[in-house]
């Protein structure tokens, strides 16, 4: 199944068409999930005929980016432009339990899944035409998830993409005026003043962003210079699970329900070193909701403008959260 | 009440923070509802204090900017930054039956809510400070109205928003690499392949843009290079309600219900005519839905990395949306 990309002349972006997603599972029952192993699930329906795993990662069935190139080439007006969308889509599967979630995960468990990021960037990074790799969780109906068994996704990219691309530039123009990493110069804020800090040990820090888009966002960031999930040490990767643990259960218990939010990696480019200066690994969390009962919708303002608009105050939203992970 | 912004470095864009608003009314019952005239609701509730009206415009009483500057201010550390969220943001309302949505209403009616639109614009511009003005309408619970009087907003943003810089920035390094409009020569193209237009009269073009981020977008241009909503001709403006009727009511016909979008005004840039040469009048709807029981979510690769991916391609958006438009 193949998918192209249509230029968005307007903003020169690169648009995904992935028309086979329209016939992906839409919630199907526990019996007939796809990420269930065979113990389960019938063989016809699970994605991993297998009797019981820990972590599983294999590629998406309808994905969005792909390597097959064919596609229906005709003549195109101006300024009009197509290209193939090659890249990976993969599904990474946290357990074989479909009634869990990523903050039921054991640390040892969460160890595995950072490992499987890593093998997986190494793997998607050694095909050279892939220029970014994200992996990130779409958790909850609210965020648009089609299946509930616990998993994440990891996405190779053929370039930059643009919200990337804005992070990027930013973070050099820093490097090049101030002589410092942006990153590691929020750190030293964070360290400041303290109001924002959710959680720490000896290698990272978790806190509520100066200026979130999501009232409750969470970023997860490691104390020394890291680019990329492929550079953290084994204590680096045992003490992320602590966090990344310790967040996703204070979600959990901010307001007693499991909380949906996008996780998404933001980690150097993908066969570039160049890159190894200006970026700093980061994990983030962005949870939707505006209180318990209140969702914060991207609408007129932040869709057509790009100017978002929150209604919490961050050293708030922070103080709620240390609240929630006691 | 006052908000502020604060700079998301890591993007180098401002983000408002408004923290009344978490206040605010959210889907009060008919008679508390505050776009309702006096006949309807008691003087204490509504924000429209006369028996009858046609069109109302007032100050959003719960506002993501305003013109109030008094913000408390402390020493911050590098690298953050914080400023009055400066600007204006107005309610205006369509009609005084609480039952309407904008496909309900007449030409006429549609004819005054454009005139509306362009008279404050003119005055929103005549404020030095203000940058960028953008009508919008949010529709739908889905896209998070709080209100179901139907209504639209205007912000007057004190600088050029992120989403329009990137677009303004297209337009012009296509005018200064082919000495063409943009816009204009996206139009030339959509004639010559038709098949993604869905309504058309001597003024306008009402079209799936050929790469949309919604698969059931539609953009709504005039044919004639028209910076602003100001530079519109009497023609323009009733020809101009008669394609925005045509849309909004083939989008409720699609699959049989009121579909909730994001409708927003692209113009030229206030008090800078320099503008006027690439930037061309577009109004864009981006309904939410990507089938009858099916929405198109902001997740992971959209919100994380910025890039779209769309299943339903644009020419079988608009044979759907023609065939609803009979």
């Amino acid at each position: 199944m193949s998918s192209t990309r249509r230029l968005d002349v307007l903003a020169n972006e690169w648009v995904i068409f992935a028309t086979s997603r329209q016939n992906r599972m839409y919630k199907p029952p526990v019996d007939l999930c796809p990420l269930c192993p065979l113990s389960v699930t019938e063989p016809q329906f699970t994605e991993i005929p297998t009797p019981a795993f820990q972590v599983a990662v294999f590629e998406n069935r309808f994905p969005s980016l792909s390597t097959i190139e064919t596609y229906e080439q005709h003549q195109l007006p101006e300024p009009y432009q197509v290209s193939p969308a090659y890249g990976h889509c993969e599904v990474i599967v946290y357990s074989e339990n479909h009634e869990l979630t990523f903050s039921d995960l054991t640390l040892e468990r969460i160890q595995l899944v950072i490992h499987a990021w890593i093998d997986r960037t190494l793997d998607l990074e050694s095909d050279s035409r892939v220029s970014y790799v994200m992996p990130f969780e779409n958790k909850g109906e609210l965020v648009g998830t089609t299946l509930s068994h616990p998993h994440g996704q990891i996405y190779a990219y053929p370039d930059i993409p643009p919200v990337v691309a804005v992070r990027l530039t930013a973070a050099k123009e820093f490097l090049a005026s101030t002589g410092n990493c942006l990153q590691c110069t929020i750190l030293t804020a964070e360290n400041v003043e303290k109001q924002r800090m959710v959680a720490t040990n000896s290698t990272w820090i978790a806190f509520v962003p100066f200026a979130p888009r999501f009232p409750f966002e969470v970023h997860v960031v490691p104390l020394r210079h890291v680019p990329s999930l492929t550079d953290l040490s084994e204590l680096e990767i045992r003490e992320l699970s602590q966090l990344l643990s310790k967040v996703t259960k204070g979600y959990d218990n901010l307001w007693g329900f499991s909380l949906p939010y996008v996780m998404a990696i933001h980690q150097r480019p993908s066969n570039d070193f160049d890159w190894r200066e200006p970026c700093h690994l980061r994990i983030e969390f962005k949870p939707f909701h505006r209180s318990a009962d209140k969702v914060k919708f991207l609408a007129g303002s932040e869709l057509a403008a790009g100017a978002f608009v929150v209604d919490v105050l961050p050293e708030e939203a922070a103080a709620q959260l240390l609240e929630a992970m006691r």
